[in-house]
């Protein structure tokens, strides 16, 4: 997953604030500060105002180009030397592209079999190589290794990295600064990249981070309830994006702050879903629904908590026939 | 339609420039300052940059929210003691019903069979009193005539009325503002609410101003081109907001101008809403992709013509099961 030893982490390997905002300072010139939008409808749904940060209008159509470029940009020099190498079945592959375009950085990326056919084309179109591999872990490890062992360049994995989390905890700091009222940032959580981002961000500004999760893809849940990272399920849910095992660390910060996870079903994400096409016109993907699917239960259960952000997270979808 | 002699009209009663800025003051505590956003893929389709002004987000989810709002708010004594009426199969029927409820005005809106569910819905919810008719324009007029008579509500029509056309025109302001390269903004060509007021605009403040129509509902391109306005086509095309007469004082505006309208096909209008769906992730709705379509379609004929800016009308559109 992510070149460790897959368990610990040290602590002087794991970003924190100051990272978060060094990551905002050098991709400023190259990312969208993406609206702050909300709906009185969803506002009534869920008992109070509900600030959705915006990234499906983030360029290459997700947060992902965030921390991409925050770690192409720490080591600028050696990616232009010898490239950049990633594996991404989603939008990470195409945030890198897209990275690598902007920067002048070769890029390739491994795509397993059965990635979806909008998120290829995204890479391609990025100017990326497209390395086709199987589908199992071993596999597109071994093509990642051939890829390196010949040219040298550099792996950027999706999430398991520090600069890609603290890249990814600049849409927190956005949302905070546009929508300072919030109190607590909802997330999904799957790698845990924007997870882990957004509790470096909030922690610093006193906010609360609370992540949302489906139940065909709870390792998160299971791990943060066990203290030991949990395997992943079988890639079933809708949410796409989540289909990943959660990072070392990742866990680690998670961990670190005790976050809750809201476990929710496939049909509740798909009515989340629903109502952000429906009430915000955003083409969300289902992974994006998952935090306000999230929130909705919570709050069924628990009653209002005051004013919610949520990190509307990317909309790269299929689309059907109009 | 209008409640005109359906022809002409005098230059007193047209709006101005220092219409749509006094309704933009008027208008400012109750509609959201909708986002400006931008997509590469489009830029690079069109051959330059194309600033999308989104009226999805609007409240009640298209332009029609500022008209309404300025022509309650200019007679607002007397809304509120008789209440207002107006007729609608779409958006000006929610988008009345919102700013009578956020103003404190009764609303009742007479609704043909066969308007779209979601756009019968939204009235609802804004609390209006909905009024069933029958599908043709005299038992249109016949219902909303019973009404004002025995309320003596006053009647905002959904584009022919000064303030309306006047608070439509402050979307182009606001895109001027916040997209101050753009020389020449799109609009599509209905009833003319949206155009004439984007001319208002846009000729105080030097931009030119290009009309979008489906060839199915081509009546402006034709009124425009003979001088007198002619009768719509029977409402075929798939873009629903544009199946309407062009208004008296609209057609009195465009020709004063000289709009220049392109005229397209179904196909080059699914074609760009695809376009719009996909790269800037916004659910506009068939309306609101005529003017990229009628761009893209001039450009491939004329060459690029510096920065364009386009107004996405609205995102009422019935959603497919996802």
């Amino acid at each position: 997953m992510s070149g460790t030893d897959g368990g610990s982490v040290a602590a002087a390997d794991l970003p924190d604030f100051a990272s978060v905002r060094a990551a905002a300072a050098r991709i400023a010139p190259w990312v969208h500060r993406t609206p702050v939008l909300t709906s009185r409808t969803i506002d009534e749904l869920a008992g109070g105002p509900v600030h959705f940060k915006c990234e499906p209008f983030q360029r290459s159509g997700s947060f992902k180009l965030r921390g991409a470029l925050a770690a192409v940009t720490a080591q600028l020099d050696a990616a232009r030397r010898s490239g950049v190498v990633t594996h991404s079945s989603g939008n990470h592959g195409a945030a890198l592209a897209l990275a690598g375009r902007l920067l002048g950085v070769t890029v390739t990326v491994v795509v397993p079999e059965g990635a979806a056919a909008c998120k290829r084309a995204a890479v391609a179109r990025y100017g990326a190589r497209l390395v086709d591999c199987g589908p199992t872990l071993a596999e597109r490890e071994a093509t990642l290794a051939e890829l390196q062992a010949g040219s040298g360049a550099l792996f950027v994995p999706p999430y398991d990295h520090p600069e890609v989390i603290a890249g990814q905890g600049t849409a927190a700091l956005e949302l905070i600064q546009d929508a300072p009222a919030v109190r607590t940032v909802w997330v999904p959580v799957g790698g845990g990249g924007i997870a882990a981002g957004t509790v470096l961000a909030c922690r610093a500004a006193e906010r609360a981070v609370h992540g949302g999760e489906p139940a065909l893809a709870d390792d998160a849940a299971r791990s943060l309830a066990s203290g030991e990272r949990q395997p992943p399920l079988p890639p079933r849910t809708v949410a796409d994006g989540l289909r990943t095992a959660l990072g070392v660390r990742n866990f680690a910060i998670l961990r670190d702050y005790g976050l809750p996870v809201t476990v929710v079903s496939e049909d509740q994400i798909l009515a989340a879903q629903r109502l952000i096409w429906q009430c915000l016109k955003v083409l969300a993907e289902p992974s994006s629904a998952v935090p306000l699917a999230a929130l909705l239960a919570w709050r069924a259960e628990h009653g209002p908590d005051g004013v919610a952000g949520i990190i509307l997270t990317g909309g790269n979808v299929d689309l059907p026939a109009l």
